[in-house]
C-alpha cells in the first residue's frame, strides 16, 4: 500500500500554504486559476483523496469524538475536556484530542487527520490565528460533507452549527458591578487584544457595567495584553501611570500577576485594591489571597458540547439544520481578594 | 459496511471485564477455558478483528503519534504534551491525545481506538489503576505486533520498550539535602500511596537523603495521601500531631496546600517552616510565597519521548531490541519558600 498523502505534504512540495492547497482542491475562486490547476494536478499525481471526510460518514460509526483545542497548557480547556470525557464515556464514546497550538494551519491539519475515518464528529474551539484571519472554510467543508460540529467558547457566529458559549458579556458585567457594590470607584481592566472573541466580549461587559451605573469609561484604565507570557511588564507600567482601587481581569493569570505586583508595591488586598478574575482555575483557588472570580464552569460546558454532538450523531434526522447556541451561566465565586458585600 | 465491533462492546454483551476479553482473544491461560471459548465464539460471530493493530503496520504510515496520559487537568502532563507536539511537528508528525482517566479499562480501550490504523506509534504514561494491577498485557501486545511504544514518567520496568524518566530518587534526595543545608532539622514528607511509582521513588529519595546525612527516618513525619482532592484534612491532621520545620512534598499541590495550612496557623514561611515541592508548575510560580521546587522539565521529557519514538519509526532496523531508558535531570528552582543557602 502507498504512503498516505496529506494536504501538508502537497503544501510543502509546492511551497504554498496549507490553506491554499485546501482551497485549491475545492476549486475556490479565492485562489488563482494557475495555482488551482497546479495543486489539483499534483494532488491527482499523488492519488490524493480530497473527500476522505465523506468516506467515513453514515456507513460507519467509529464511536469516537474528535476535540480540537487551541492550547493544552491552559486550565480552562482541560476542564472542558474532562467534561466532554465524562459525558462521552457515559454514552459509550471515546474522545480523541488534537491541539491547534493557536495556529490556523494546524487546525486545518488536525481536521484532516481526524476526519479521515477516525471520528464521527467534532468539538472545537478556534485558534487565535483562525479568529484573526476569519477563515473558516475548513469548518464549512466538514459541515457540507455531513460531519457534525459543535463549537465552544471561541466560536464563529457565521458557521451554521451547534454552539456552547458562556455569558461573557453578562459575566463580566456582573463582576464589575459586584466590585462597585463593595466600594470600588476606579476599576482597571486587564484584557486581551480584540480579535480574541472572549476578551472582546468581557471588555464589552466591563463597559456596560460602568455605563449602566452612570459611570464613565476611562480609557487609561484599560490594558490590552497581547503576550500572555510577558504580561508582568505591561501590568507594572499600568501601576506606574494610573491610580485605581479595583482590578478586573479577563483571565486568572492576569489577575494573579497583578496581585503580585500590588503586593510588591505594598498595597493591601482587598483594603487598598480589590481584584477579580475570570475562570475559576487552580491559580485562583491557591493564590494568596485566594482570588474572587467569575466561574466559567468548564466541565459543564464540555458536558453540554458532548451532549449536543451525540444527540446529533444519534438522531435520525440527517439534515436537521435547526442549530442551537446554548449559554452556560457564569457565577461569582467569592474569596479573599474583594471586600465583603 | 458494518458497524465496527470493539472490545468494550464484547465485554458489555458478555458481562465480563475489558481485560478479560482482551486476554481471552489472545487465548491467555489466565482466563478460564470456558470464558475464552465464549469470548472467541462471540467475537467470531460479530466479525471482530483482533489483530487490527498489525494491519496498520509497515504497509502504511499515518504520520500520527498517539499519546495516552492518565489525566489532563494536570499541569505536568500538559507540559509533556507540549514538548511532544513541538518535536513531532518539527519532524512532520501530528499528535493525537487520549486520556485514561487513571482507569485500566480506558487505557486498554484507548490503545484499541488509536491502534486501529490511526497512528504509527505510542507515547504513554500509565494510569494509577494499571500500576496497581500490574497488568501490562495491552502494552506487550502492541509491542509484539510491531507497534513502537515509548513510556514516560509512570513506566513499567518489565515492558521491553524505550523509556523516559526523570531522576525521581536523586531529585527528591537533592531537595531534602538542600533543605537540611538551609537549616531544617525535622522535615516532613507529603507523598502519595506506594503504587504510584513516582511517589514511591521520591519517598526513597527522601529516606536516602536522611540516611546519608546520618539522620534517622521518623515515620510519624511521613504522610501518604490517597485522595488528592481531599488532601487538606490529612495535611491539617499532620500539623496537629507532629512538629517539623520543613515540608517536602512530592507534588506542588500538596506543597501549596500545606503552605496555606501553615499560614492559617500563623507560621511564617520560610522562617518557621520551609517548603519544597516537586514539579515546577504554575501553582509553584504563582503561590505566595513562591514555592522552591524540583523542576521536572516536562517539555524536555516530551521532546525526548517524541524523538525516541520517531527515531524508531524511521529506522530501517525493524527488530532492533536494544531499548534505552533516558533520564531527564531535575534541577532545583529556588524561590521564596525556603531559606537562602
Amino acid at each position: 500500500m502507498k504512503k498516505k498523502v496529506t494536504i501538508k505534504q502537497i503544501a510543502r512540495e509546492l511551497d504554498v500554504s496549507v490553506s491554499t492547497v485546501s482551497k485549491a482542491l475545492r476549486d475556490s475562486k479565492e485562489i488563482s486559476l494557475d495555482t488551482r490547476q497546479k495543486v489539483q494536478a499534483f494532488a491527482k499525481l499523488l492519488n490524493y483523496r480530497p473527500n476522505n471526510i465523506a468516506i467515513s460518514l453514515k456507513n460507519r460509526k467509529t464511536k469516537n469524538i474528535g476535540v480540537i483545542i487551541p492550547e493544552i497548557v491552559h486550565h480552562f480547556f482541560t476542564t472542558v475536556i474532562s467534561g466532554i470525557e465524562r459525558e462521552a464515556n457515559k454514552a459509550g464514546y471515546n474522545v480523541i484530542v488534537c491541539l491547534s497550538d493557536e495556529s490556523f494551519d494546524k487546525e486545518v491539519i488536525n481536521m484532516e487527520t481526524l476526519a479521515n475515518g477516525s471520528i464521527d464528529g467534532f468539538i472545537l474551539s478556534l485558534s487565535k490565528e483562525t479568529q484573526a484571519k476569519k477563515d473558516f472554510h475548513h469548518l464549512q467543508e466538514a459541515i457540507n460533507q455531513g460531519m457534525p460540529l459543535v463549537m465552544f467558547d471561541r466560536i464563529a457566529e457565521e458557521i451554521p452549527c451547534d454552539k456552547v458559549v458562556i455569558d461573557d458579556v453578562d459575566g463580566a458585567s456582573k463582576a464589575v458591578k459586584y466590585m462597585m457594590k463593595t466600594g470600588c470607584k476606579r476599576i482597571a481592566l486587564l484584557s486581551t487584544v480584540d480579535y480574541v472573541s472572549v476578551g472582546k466580549l468581557r471588555t464589552e461587559g466591563y463597559v456596560r457595567a460602568l455605563e449602566e451605573s452612570g459611570g464613565k469609561v476611562d480609557e487609561s484604565l484599560i490594558l490590552k495584553i497581547e503576550d500572555i507570557d510577558n504580561c508582568e511588564k505591561q501590568i507594572a507600567e499600568l501601576f506606574d501611570r494610573a491610580g485605581f482601587d479595583g482590578v478586573f481581569a479577563v483571565n486568572e493569570l492576569f489577575a494573579v500577576t497583578a496581585m503580585k505586583e500590588a503586593q510588591k508595591r505594598g498595597y493591601k488586598i482587598p483594603e487598598d485594591i480589590s481584584f477579580m478574575g475570570f475562570t475559576d482555575g487552580i491559580l485562583s483557588k491557591y493564590a494568596f489571597p485566594a482570588l474572587t472570580t467569575v466561574a466559567q464552569h468548564g466541565p459543564e460546558m464540555g458536558e453540554m458540547a458532548a451532549k449536543m454532538l451525540i444527540q446529533r450523531l444519534e438522531s435520525d434526522e440527517v439534515d436537521d439544520e435547526s442549530y442551537v447556541t446554548e449559554v452556560i451561566r457564569t457565577s461569582i465565586t467569592e474569596r479573599e481578594s474583594t471586600k465583603s458585600n
